[in-house]
């Protein structure tokens, strides 16, 4: 798409067109500056079918709020609105509430606290707390969705694939098969969730990061095209590039052709003092082709050689590989922990496309209005239990054990905290049957997870370097017991209620569900 | 993300990497300029799991095209190249290189042709053929998949959608779950392959379409917490829209509270003239609630009222629903036919991110060099059958049965016209046993499926609207067999290869094999 064109769809209006009918209705009944309080939080980690994730990695809230910064109503914003018509014929949109998008449709009156990125997150936690005039809180949902949904997504399934490579490197390589602009932003959150590099050039540039990528079939088969082959591509590689030669190998056959063409390139690299980087396998048994690599490499003295794998690959398919390469090494004279210890995976639609699970269930609920100076709860009751929103002014906390392994999450009410209490009871979201009791004594921390990033409208103190995002990461998942991080049938990690926050739920199901007897 | 700091993310920097190398390389051998041919295809119709697509929908076709107009080396670009390093410290691109593309790195040499967007179009089948200088087909490879792989993924969801929906209104309401940027390309192939509107208030505006939608739980939500309820709140959205009044009738109860509010309302809105529109269900059993939603306004006189359903829907829900409807509507005293013609679907998630089937496999390989002023074919040779690529210069056909019916896709050597054959030989792509015969004048038609889009660097002609886009798919759906459109086990739509392409193929198989040999 043409970039200026395109602009109109990438700032203000990238919104659902309800959030606008909303907007004006809130403005024609005078309720748009009432105080709202709306809160993200997602439903269930990712199933992919067959296993699911067993927590998630928080990413999106920085180029969220950048596109906070970016984007208010202006003229041209106004003039689409302007164009719309009822099916009377009428605008839809009446004068007076374009002029006052015109003149108030931006976020200065908006507050954002949020768990910060690459932090370990769980179903049901509120992971960022809107405030802000009904309105403009309102409108942000959308855009607010379609920034944190994503991005979480994707760093949750690196995130998994990091789980499976043992400490390996991994590259992200999803571009082609992106979802077209989104490339960026999933690129990003691979790089937060678990990927080392991406060969995404643009979003390296951005992020500071050096790109990584070598060379693809079609260099190979042009050389053959004019004649030459394999031997003459791969020459012409170690030429261009002497200290950076890592070649493709399964052009034509990798083990007949592709490894012994390798092996003669290298030894002439390394006979001019150069040392060669490696090999790339991007078809066939992996497991299998990377043993026999190995063995040859091994026995033309090139043990420190990198074998990258790519094609297909997720967080099972590299599991599969290295047990293979466990039990099946040795067979062929390799040492398994060194060759796994040699091994680069190029992750591509599997991580870019979250494979098996295309979408976080995220949604942004109103959860309290504020009426006479007091924050007033407000709920959602579902023909799903599951769904019934908890309702009110709340904050979050995490709790960790006497091992400083993270227990617990608790949503509380705004003005409880658990450090203050004695004992710490944790209600099930929706089963009135299960609860726990915690001795606060016996708890290493309770950590309040949400800060502030945006006071009215503008953005607080500095957003986190990547390393800094990937340092928390790497702390929070040290701190997750071993068996949330499964791969498969992960235990399910605690998240509750306050004793409080439940009777307050309760109190306004039966409320509403009494309002309805008494409406029909 | 800021859009001035993602520019540099979104223009010829979206490329991968090994682009790059690849091309400095060709630049260092004297290589760039010398006549390249790819060709983008898919290898399989999306697989959901339990159930696959019998033929994809072509999209993405004019924002590649428009992107390509947009993006050549500036400035900025090559100074993000500059900026990198190689193994040894020194930078890893060459100032000749740089300024080469500083000079010459735009499209300018590059001639596409392609199938235009909203053609049905099938697996194996050359969708684009891209020629120019090697250097700059090359570094094209990748935006050309990120623009065609993703929205012809979408469309073909779409599609099937539109399928299971019987000639019911579709919209499409997957901002909040699609991926971040991608759902302004997302919606246009949602379009393009089957929705009729989208929610995306800015992509419509671009498209010159209407955005739809009225309002969400968390209006009946403020109203509540502000001491009212959802009668209220209906009243004021039809005070606000007493012509568009369509309500969402599941934030408390369906059954018992929002459809007999959305009743009373709509009796009041029709004592002052005014026809009310519909309501909306979003949790549910969807075919049930419809049901007896159905019930309650056909008795209130409302059986014009249109009912949207939405939540968690695709192409498999729906034909459940509208199967169960079939089935058990006149257990209620509802005609099922009247009611699955009131029904709109509001389909979110399962379109936008093709759920079960994330990404569509498209791949985009050289098939041929020039030189000596005759096209070289190259080839690859995979450890996988069925990734050996099809080489050479060529052209693409469709032939129609006697009955009018699309029969097969032919790939044939560019001097080859199957219009001039008397028997036209089908070779399956890789099998050796499996070939067909067609008498010529059996077939109603032989329709050559790729057209000139750019020569030169510059487009071809207008682009269709997307009224013209629609009337395509529309044609070519109707020229499917009814299996071939099925939505589970569709027939395996016949994708052959002449004589004489599949004669070249073996050709070149062996003599890259052979080369293998002698080599090893």
């Amino acid at each position: 798409m043409n970039a200026s064109e395109s602009d109109i769809a990438e700032r203000i209006l990238r919104v659902d067109q309800y959030q606008v009918t909303m907007a004006q209705l809130y403005h024609r009944m005078g309720l748009h500056e009432i105080p709202a309080r709306f809160e993200y939080f997602f439903r269930t980690c990712p199933d992919y079918g067959g296993h699911r994730a067993g927590y998630c990695i928080s990413a999106g809230l920085e180029w969220l709020v950048k596109w906070m910064t970016d984007s208010r109503f202006r003229e041209e914003d106004l003039a689409a609105l302007r164009n719309q018509r009822m099916q009377s014929g009428e605008p839809l949109f009446s004068e007076d509430f374009l002029n006052w998008l015109r003149d108030n449709g931006d976020w200065s009156g908006v507050t954002l606290r949020a768990v910060p990125e690459g932090r370990v997150v769980h179903p049901n936690v509120s992971l960022v707390v809107v405030e802000g005039p009904l309105i403009m809180a309102q409108i942000l949902e959308t855009a607010l969705l379609n920034h944190l949904n994503y991005q979480t997504l994707i760093a949750t399934k690196a995130a998994r694939v990091r789980e499976s490579a043992r400490g390996r490197t991994i590259l992200e390589f999803g571009l082609r098969r992106a979802q077209e602009r989104a490339a960026s932003a999933g690129a990003r959150a691979a790089l937060i969730g678990g990927a080392d590099f991406t060969s995404n050039v643009g979003i390296s540039r951005l992020l500071g990061q050096p790109p990584k990528g070598t060379h693809a079939h079609s260099m190979v088969q042009a050389f053959m095209a004019l004649g030459e082959g394999e031997l003459a591509a791969f020459r012409a590689y170690a030429e261009v590039y002497p200290d950076d030669c890592l070649l493709l190998v399964d052009t034509i056959n990798t083990l007949e052709s592709g490894v012994p063409n390798a092996i003669r390139v290298f030894e002439e690299l390394r006979a001019e003092g150069h040392e060669p980087v490696g090999i790339r396998l991007d078809s066939g048994d992996l497991a299998y082709l990377s043993i026999r690599a190995a063995a040859m490499l091994d026995k033309a003295g090139f043990d420190q050689a990198t074998i990258v794998l790519s094609n297909q690959l997720d967080e099972m398919v590299i599991w599969q590989i290295v047990t293979q390469i466990e039990q099946e090494a040795s067979r062929y004279g390799v040492d398994p922990d060194s060759l796994i210890n040699r091994l680069v995976y190029g992750v591509g639609t599997g991580l870019i496309t979250s494979a098996g699970c295309g979408a976080l269930d995220g949604v942004y609920k109103l959860v309290a209005l504020r009426r006479d100076g007091a924050w007033q709860p407000a709920i959602k009751v579902s023909e799903t239990r599951e769904k019934t929103l908890n309702p009110g002014e709340k904050r979050v906390w995490r709790l960790y054990d006497e091992r400083g392994k993270a227990a617990a999450d608790l949503l509380c009410l705004a003005d409880e905290d658990p450090r203050d209490m004695k004992e710490i009871v944790l209600r099930h979201p929706t089963e009135a049957t299960k609860r726990r009791t915690f001795d606060r004594s016996r708890l290493s921390e309770c950590e309040e997870l949400l800060v502030e990033v945006i006071r009215d409208g503008r953005p607080v103190g500095e957003f986190p370097t990547l390393d800094e995002i990937r340092r928390r990461r790497d702390a929070d998942r040290e701190r997750l017991d071993p068996g949330v991080r499964r791969l498969i049938n992960p235990h399910v990690y605690h998240v509750s209620l306050s004793q409080r926050l439940w009777d307050l739920k309760q109190s306004l199901i039966e409320e509403a569900l009494g309002g309805a007897e008494r409406t029909s």
